[in-house]
């Protein structure tokens, strides 16, 4: 895509990014899960939070599991020497060479995968940690578990160091099914006798289920400090930190008379006369088009001491602009900074406005949203 | 943000540009404006669609209305010697000079901006075009019709070549207030007698008000091939056609037993024994998590001839994945090519699946996803 330079001046709508709340949240992990080795998961330039950061962060961490090769090359190229886990493995066989050289891990989740690796002329030379995907009930990818030893033993047969791994469908809720017990059942009855080191736990389960964490857990969204449910009264408890503060700025400000009406499609009415600000932020930036009326947004005092208070969203946003119900902030001008989701609005709390969970959110921030590392 | 390597093997979502898809469009607009001049808007990094084939595919329009600054020195540094109109005026007075330098025009929305051009030292040297925006009933950006005209004298006895403009709320509905003929009655009123060139419509006042265009019209969404009302049966007839078409491959299949249950939260229940093929495409490519069961994926046939059928989602949109039910399509193997929107299924219908509009979707494809230029 066309990146225009990023040094000029520019709309006041920033990112910051705070390496501190990285390494909280790796240390929570650490609690939480003592006994196991960490992949931390950056997929999605770390769920849109930055791979600068994260990589300073999350140092201390003993694994990242991404998706992308080319993410894999990225943190050779920035001076990770750990280990690294492509969390679906190759997309083609033109990629294990490659793979190789950078000294990944792989997860293998189906029959041609497994045929590529058995194939692999160079894995006597330097034989990949194999990370063996069941579908232990989720059906997204992997073995199922009738088929799953056969794959085992052809991988182990071929010389690669072989590892157990699973993903649980419902680890962040109760009653659903297949729950978590469901799942450690299929999966230890299908591996049972075959030793090697298993990954199991995602966040939800490292949070809430300890019985179910296996030799490496695999932590992402609770690094970035939302909640793996979409609900942040879940980890309100679990003393996480956001990783990422949205800011931006009032751009403008109107004077509404009672029976007036705010932006596309009128949706907001102005119950009374009312002052309205304009926040250059919209959902070209990644914010939620669809966030209802009294969605928060945290408006800063004109003194530069982090006090402040929520304003609702009023109106629908559009897609570079916001409007918020400034009557409880009289002293709110141009120029007065507002925080969309941070420190003082949880972005799970926009989600749940927005019918969408955190993740999804962190993840769609956008290209044009400047990042500041903190 | 970390930007690795573009050139490395990588997943096989693909999101590929049509420039001659963006010339059909623009056509279209100046057979349905054809006294007017037309601003391309190409905010957003042209709404998702990549800013180099924009400049390709819309170079024979008369200007390009973009929000950054940082933007139009990038037009200018790729050839763009034409006009270019910053939608939201600066952000700062420090950017007067470079936005003189760069020869853009700028919209003038706030008191603080009126001073600022009022203030500046360059002004005689090379006067700014400036696009004043009057607030007639959006409650958005602009100037209340009884400050306007002040307004307006004040930039005028300055020196500046003036231009009226303004925002429909609802060009795109029936029966919702205000109505483009109330704005239109407020903005001619309170430029009476002010002559200038106006800039009114947007897409949706091009396409269905035709006594609303002004001088130059400012199409957006239109361009792209989407609907302004997120509906695309309200475009079936205007002979758009999709700039972006986004591509992926099936890379995993599942066989389910009836009963089994897909993703995150188990939503989709097998009704019988069914194949689900795994989509690599997920709510961090920019698909929205929120689509519904049902909405509609493409599936090629093997053969490359552009034949295939619609395949329909089934259960939640994971992060990286998506779940389709592939019962109508037996030769469906890992491999097998999938658009999620572009010429066979309208962006629109995946994001009415959604609730929300094509506007967000393209907006909101991810770094991640390569780009083609076609």
């Amino acid at each position: 895509m066309g990146s225009p330079a990023d040094s000029l001046i520019n709309r006041p709508i920033v990112a910051s990014i705070y390496t501190d709340a990285f390494r909280h949240n790796l240390n929570r992990v650490r609690e939480l899960a003592p006994e196991a080795k960490i992949w931390s998961v950056i997929k999605a330039r770390a769920y849109g939070n930055c791979f600068d950061a994260a990589i300073i962060g999350l140092a201390s961490t003993d694994g990242f599991a991404l998706l992308d090769i080319a993410d894999a090359s990225w943190l050779r190229e920035h001076g990770w020497n750990g280990r690294i886990l492509l969390l679906e493995g190759l997309f083609h066989d033109n990629e294990l060479k490659l793979a190789q050289e950078l000294g990944c891990d792989l997860v293998v989740h189906c029959e041609v995968q497994v045929q590529w690796l058995e194939q692999f002329e160079g894995k006597a030379h330097k034989p990949f940690n194999v990370f063996l995907k069941m579908n232990s009930g989720m059906n997204r990818l992997g073995f199922k578990p009738s088929s799953y030893r056969t794959a085992f033993h052809r991988l182990h047969s071929a010389g690669y160091h072989m590892h157990h791994m699973t993903h649980f469908a419902n680890a962040d809720q109760v009653d659903q099914q297949p729950s978590v017990g469901n799942q450690m059942e299929i999966f230890s009855q299908a591996i049972d006798g075959l030793e090697a080191p298993t990954s199991l736990a995602n966040s939800a389960a490292i949070l809430w289920h300890r019985n179910a964490l296996g030799d490496w857990v695999r932590p992402g969204i609770m690094l970035y400090g939302a909640s793996p449910t979409g609900n942040f009264s879940d980890i309100k408890n679990a003393k996480l930190n956001a990783v990422m503060h949205l800011h931006s700025e009032i751009i403008d400000i109107q004077e509404l008379a009672k029976g007036d009406r705010i932006g596309y499609g009128g949706r907001y009415l102005a119950p009374e006369a009312m002052r309205v600000g304009i926040v250059a932020c919209g959902y070209a930036d990644g914010y939620p088009r669809h966030a209802k009326d009294g969605t928060p947004v945290w408006v800063f005092n004109a003194r530069d001491d982090g006090s402040g208070l929520v304003c609702p969203i009023v109106g629908r946003v559009s897609m570079d602009m916001l409007a918020i119900d400034l009557r409880k902030a009289p002293n709110a001008a141009i120029g007065t900074v507002v925080e969309l989701w941070g420190e003082n609005v949880p972005v799970d709390d926009v989600a749940q406005m927005s019918g969408t969970i955190g993740y999804e959110l962190l993840c769609a921030v956008a290209p044009r949203v400047p990042v500041v590392i903190k």
